[in-house]
């Protein structure tokens, strides 16, 4: 009887569908014991003798694969490819799918909220009044200000659509593939990633995290930013350099940022001392329908992987070039 | 010379050009020296000797009128008239002048961030981050709800506009006028208030404080909403019932809400211990532009009105009716 590991938590909470399908495929499952994100040895120490895994963001490096010499395929929970050494699983014959569109929606959504609430210093206000101080907070309108994103994909054009009912302000892009199209839809502005650091109030970042994003937006980057500029990451930690953010804040640089994500999750690090910077706990796809539907897609892959069915969410060739020639 | 008292605060803060007419029409002024939203008393102590006040949300009720020989003319900063006794007002001749739409886009974009923030608890993790403990909060999104709006006037309209960016969500609409307009440019569907209470997700009020919505939305009504619906006041305090709220959630009921305007304030009350409750400090209309247009024209208002100029954003009789008949 094929086993699963299911390692990403938490799984199946609010909507059971994903373990009912696994039952009524006579499928053995795991879930993820600690309840937590495991790190790298956690994972080794877990992985030996199951044939799949459906994985959140853990590693599964190299090292991981070698202690599982049963697994014939990752289904990952989610789009990001960061954590997965997919030219290791490629030799390995280890097949990789993904649910790239299911989380998109619930991120372009949580990734607006946060334009707001820091334009508009609601975190700051709450924390106060919650503290039973009164204090009236100026804050700037989204139509008043440049937004520059950073990464237009899926995540990115969710964000340019929430966007359209807030007319007037102007919207600097950049990608590594800049699709003619979205000019058509969206009034937008094709630039450099200097260019956005230099001009835009807000800089938000929607890409995957590979060898050419890691470090993105280091201190020299944040520097040439306005000094009330706002960092907003809900893609992937290590994308923003934590440490230079801390740094860079506590020196009085930049408005506000939000990040969701972070190098190692649970994050217990020091940004948690900078009032002005809003933190979340790796909530950008945590909506009840993109979750779900993150889960039971990765599932059901899982699933058709283990009985023979054809796959409908292989991870495309793409994704194997960029890790192997360090995009 | 002429003198004029501006009580609302912080005025001028962001922007010098209210205070530099002032002082190219050679009219005396002080600015509120408590730095604070006065009580009733304060203004009584305040008054006298002053032809106009250029005014916040504090009370100008008749005791005060009795206190303000010299009083011709009360510019509000503002949109809500609720703190101004208008008919006594008339009754001494004093002129009432106000800024009606400088306010809307504002309060309307805190609004929608405010529905953001609660829907995903951004408020309640980013609490928890920043005491290092970690937790990923389910969420919701705006397209799988449905949105309850009371009041659809500037600034209902406006939370409709921004709205448009999020598609395929559900949306109830309420006013003692409705509109027959906006279901052209709007997928809105009129209801009255009871169907709100009971269907909606979000309930968001944008009405005036009147005699009629006064504690619109006490116990009775709060308990016939969902169990996880979210309440968001942005308008005035008093429509929604504070202690009854702080009862109400306290009890469990509610998944949310955002208060930013109080009975008294600054607010120092109980609502402060209920963590799930948003509360920020009248920052409806605090942006920079909105609450600069609202501080330039309530000024250039009162310097027409001390110069012998035409004024333009008198107080419509509909108001005085209101008040007259306790509507």
């Amino acid at each position: 009887m094929p086993k699963v590991l299911i390692t990403t938590v938490p799984f199946a909470l609010k909507n059971k569908l994903p373990l009912e399908l696994l039952k009524k495929s006579n499928i053995e499952y795991l879930i993820n014991p600690l309840n937590k994100k495991l790190t790298e040895d956690e994972m080794i120490k877990m992985v030996s003798d199951f044939d799949v895994i459906i994985a959140g963001t853990e590693l599964i490096t190299k090292k991981v694969m070698s202690h599982a010499s049963n697994l014939k395929m990752i289904s990952r929970v989610g789009i990001g490819l960061d954590s997965v050494d997919l030219i290791e699983a490629e030799k390995r014959e280890i097949v990789v799918s993904y649910t790239p569109d299911a989380p998109a929606p619930a991120v372009a959504e949580l990734t607006v909220g946060l334009m707001l609430t820091l334009l508009r210093s609601v975190h700051l206000s709450n924390m106060e009044m919650h503290a039973k101080k009164w204090h009236r907070f100026f804050g700037r309108r989204l139509s008043e200000v440049t937004i520059g994103i950073i990464g237009v994909g899926r995540i990115g054009i969710g964000v340019l659509r929430h966007l359209k009912g807030f007319t007037k302000l102007k919207i600097l892009v950049n990608d590594i593939m800049p699709s003619s199209n979205l000019e058509k839809e969206f009034n937008i502005e094709w630039v450099d990633k200097d260019t956005i650091y230099h001009k835009a109030d807000i800089v938000t970042i929607h890409t995957p995290l590979t060898a050419k994003t890691k470090n993105m937006l280091k201190r020299s980057q944040m520097l040439t930013m306005k000094k009330n500029a706002i960092i907003i990451n809900t893609a992937r930690g290590g994308i923003v350099n934590e440490q230079d953010l801390y740094d860079v804040m506590q020196s009085g640089h930049l408005s506000g940022a939000a990040i969701d994500v972070f190098n190692f999750e649970p994050y217990t690090g020091k940004l948690s001392e900078v009032q002005r910077c809003v933190l979340t706990a790796h909530m950008g796809s945590m909506s009840v329908d993109c979750r779900t539907r993150m889960e039971v897609e990765a599932t059901e892959e899982a699933i058709r992987f283990l009985t023979n069915q054809p796959l409908k969410c292989v991870v495309p060739e793409e994704e194997y070039m960029v890790q192997r020639e360090g995009l």
